[in-house]
């Protein structure tokens, strides 16, 4: 279970009070990702918190409400971290470098709540939705900015900008998919991994 | 609905048969995509095939089994793609790019089959997903034949290659969870778009 995991000072769902609260929701994580949003109820949820059903309502007043405050926290912390790199110091690729390293890190540490918000999408009601769009977009444009930068210094050499940028976002995001707390790597190891693959994908120079 | 796309001669579950069964797989695919796995039932299949509950019943015994079919369909088509560009003509740079086309444009062209092929491994019964996860080493394996061949040849830069493997396989694959018929890239544009960025990735000599 990594809803307990720390990140880089980031205690998860520490954001959520009162307790009560923030039990529900990680319960409601670890029974999305095993289960799929469709097959939880919200009885089950509250059964995972050692709660009544009507203690949950207290809090929540529907399953939708519930996924959408976790992809909602979830969309919120990517935004953080790639407009925080974006907007740090330095050239494009140490930009670049530690952008692809904190969201990588962020999508292997906490990959069972990344699964959920990246599959659950399409559950979350039109509002909830458009809203987790506009974030999602933000990020997408913080990512863009950088390569685009480091093509107008010529420091990178990239013949489609908004493909790429789709394309490191989609490798960073896929690392929740395939990580695996028992293998090889550490969530450390794959960001400096990909963060190499990343430089080589918008042919840095050295 | 991807199920009945066209990708390069291959007539999606052409090899199910007969048409009562294909119908049956078909609908599995669009309801486990929808809502789940768990939360679909044999019902539901039955009721999106047009067909009852008995009549699946003579074609699968169980829900598992229909995940099984599809999943190893898939895993087939996968592991006949890369392999056929691991052992076909070309340099490492050649086969490289054939390889990342051609895996690209599946996971594209059917994306939702893709994702079902993906997002539901741990559904599988024990020994059906011991089966399947010895074709995806396999998989995994003609992709990292191809990157040590290139770097033995001296063709490629590859620090470390099971990692970089990982990361291509991985990045192919993610294409299922983004693509949209309606997004402005074809299958064709993203296979080339994503084979250029592989053979960065690789530090491929041009």
């Amino acid at each position: 279970m990594d809803s307990t995991a720390e990140d880089g000072g980031y205690q998860a769902w520490s954001e959520v009070t009162p307790d009560a609260a923030r039990r529900l929701l990680v319960a409601a994580v670890d029974a999305f990702a095993e289960r799929g949003y469709h097959a939880t109820t919200t009885r089950d949820i509250a059964g995972r918190a050692g709660m009544s059903p009507a203690a949950l309502y207290i809090h929540y007043k529907t399953k939708e409400e519930l996924l959408h405050r976790i992809s909602r926290i979830g969309h919120d912390k990517a935004l953080e971290i790639l407009e925080s790199a974006a907007d740090g110091p330095g050239d494009a690729a140490a930009r670049l470098d530690r952008a692809v390293r904190s969201f990588v890190r962020w999508h292997a540490a906490h990959h069972t709540t990344a699964r959920v918000v990246q599959y659950e999408l399409d559950a979350l009601g039109p509002e909830h939705r458009a809203e987790i769009v506009a974030l999602r977009r933000r990020s997408g444009a913080a990512v863009q900015r950088i390569i685009a930068e480091g093509v107008a210094a010529g420091r990178f050499a990239v013949p489609d900008v908004p493909g790429t940028t789709l394309a490191v976002l989609s490798l960073c995001i896929d690392v929740a998919r395939w990580f695996n707390v028992d293998g090889p790597r550490t969530p450390d190891e794959v960001g400096a991994l990909y963060a190499d693959l990343v430089l080589r994908m918008v042919g840095a120079q050295k």
